[in-house]
């Protein structure tokens, strides 16, 4: 049987969320991935070191003994250095929100000022934190992404030694920044390699594949696959996977997020196999991700076998993408 | 108190089913509207004459006495003229779908070869049958509509003595049409002079929303307002009415359809009012389908009042657009 081994897989962009949820996740994600980047945007968002040690803990005591490292970060304000200094060991990367673009990012950036911003900013910039964004404006829903590429340009081109991820992009637009400028790095979702706005609501509306970024164009999937295929060595996996409740995403009104850390890397096989590309997702999932965060992870080797897997219907009450649906790649063994 | 009457409010597209969700329905449609273009595309097809009569038989029998007439339509195979001529008098027009493209659309037009379809269409446009279409093609959601004008200027150009409506456009490429060919006229739903693509998944997905044609971008709602609004001459309100029993909207895979029939007439104040434009409503609602159909319907005076009307959870498990909403018109008399 055909089989496929990942080393210290690593998942650049994670909601864990906390509480029940976290306990009901953490262990998903903690089985397959060495590490992974870890949202901040709770409800209050981690915004202080206390809050980055305590939810740091959280997520430990949820999953087993050293099995998974959560690479922590901070909700994005304009901090100062002096808080910056403190904290800077705890984490591994501030996110910056624009405010009410997504799930809890209510406390986000209202303005992009940079004038404001670049105190935080350039302090970053010295002491080697990247800073991962949520790039969308508050524009019309085809077009946010697009349209927040004149703020990728005004942040990297200030801050040319500041490492920024523009995080799971999802166009055409986002992709050709990538070879524009230097400092500009990107994180892809594995729904995003699959989907576009016609998986969504082309033909029935399907709330399990609605998530924020929305899925675009099929030029826009050509764009994602291009690169991720090639792992282009600015670009990393990060699922964005999203858990919500059963009940809020079938009902009136769908909250945003796909749930897919226990299928990500079968569906990673998948699509890298399908186009004969499979020699790269190593990279893509792992070791483009060591060199731009420049970190280590813990040994992990994750064995994928080519034979089928049925996706549950759900994971203690949250709906993964593809439940019920069968895989072609199932993961066989972890050590 | 302000005001606003109606005279012989037509739907000039309307499902109403069948069996109990007809017997439901109906009712609601009868109440306000004087009639209404009923489509045919039950499961099986409305495709013969039987089928014709004995559908218009159970609709009136749904409906209080001599309160609404519906107009019936034949679901479009390419038939002969012998056919046609046996049919003409219990149809209004004949609603062409391409396969597989929309509810219950099975068995449509798979091709648009103009040779095998002329003597159809060369048959009705000779009898006067004005020809419905449902313009999409299979494409990407967004361009489906935009795509269809090539099919719909074959349509025109071929035959332009034959009425073809083009059905609850959605963009200003269709807006455009109405200005190029002399036989080319179109219906506008409500709720695409209401929605964008952001109402549908911009914020939360909001399954009562989703219809097709799906709401397109902010240009296409001017351009779609632009024509309503000034009640251009080639347009008529079609609600597009879908129903659905609410657990097919609520549920992993959400039917596409919005159920706006007893709520169309208080929007519709809404809107025109809105843009101070209540003068054209009329001629939106009733005038210009009068000319262009050639139908005299029964008289029906519609009072509306400026005031707030909260709309129904739902009609006998059927939930409305806007259901919990409150809108500022509500309908006082009909007489």
């Amino acid at each position: 049987m055909k089989s496929h081994t990942l080393l210290m897989p690593l998942d650049m962009h994670l909601h864990l969320r906390d509480g029940v949820m976290l306990e009901n996740v953490a262990p998903l994600s903690a089985y397959s991935f060495s590490g992974a980047i870890v949202m901040p945007n709770l409800v209050p968002p981690v915004e202080n070191k206390e809050d980055v040690i305590a939810y740091k803990e959280r997520i430990m005591a949820a999953v087993p003994n050293d099995s998974f490292e959560p690479y922590m970060t901070l909700f994005y304000k304009n901090y100062d250095k002096a808080f910056l200094e403190s904290v800077a060991d705890e984490i591994n990367a501030i996110k910056l929100y624009p405010a009410g673009i997504t799930t809890n990012s209510e406390g986000g950036v209202s303005s992009f000022d940079i004038e404001e911003m670049r105190p935080t900013l350039q302090a970053m910039s010295d002491m080697g934190i990247p800073l991962c964004v949520h790039g969308e404006t508050d524009g019309f829903v085809m077009d946010r992404e697009a349209e927040f590429m004149s703020i990728y340009e005004l942040l990297a081109s200030n801050f040319p030694k500041l490492k920024i991820i523009m995080e799971h992009i999802t166009t055409k637009e986002a992709v050709d920044m990538l070879d524009r400028f230097d400092n500009l790095y990107a994180t892809i979702t594995v729904h995003h390699l699959i989907l576009t706005l016609d998986d969504v609501v082309g033909g029935m509306m399907k709330p399990h594949l609605f998530c924020k970024p929305i899925a675009k164009r099929p030029e826009d999937l050509d764009a994602l696959l291009s690169v991720a295929l090639a792992a282009h060595p600015k670009v990393m996996f990060g699922s964005d996977s999203a858990p919500h409740p059963q009940h809020k995403k079938e009902s009136c009104g769908c909250a945003a997020g796909i749930f897919t850390a226990p299928i990500a890397l079968q569906l990673l096989c998948e699509i890298f196999e399908q186009f004969d590309k499979l020699d790269n997702l190593q990279a893509f999932v792992s070791d483009n991700a060591q060199s731009i965060y420049g970190i280590c992870p813990e040994f992990k080797e994750v064995t994928l076998e080519h034979r089928p897997f049925t996706v549950p219907s759900d994971y203690n009450g949250v709906v993964p993408m593809y439940a019920g649906e069968t895989l072609s790649w199932a993961i066989e063994s972890v050590d």
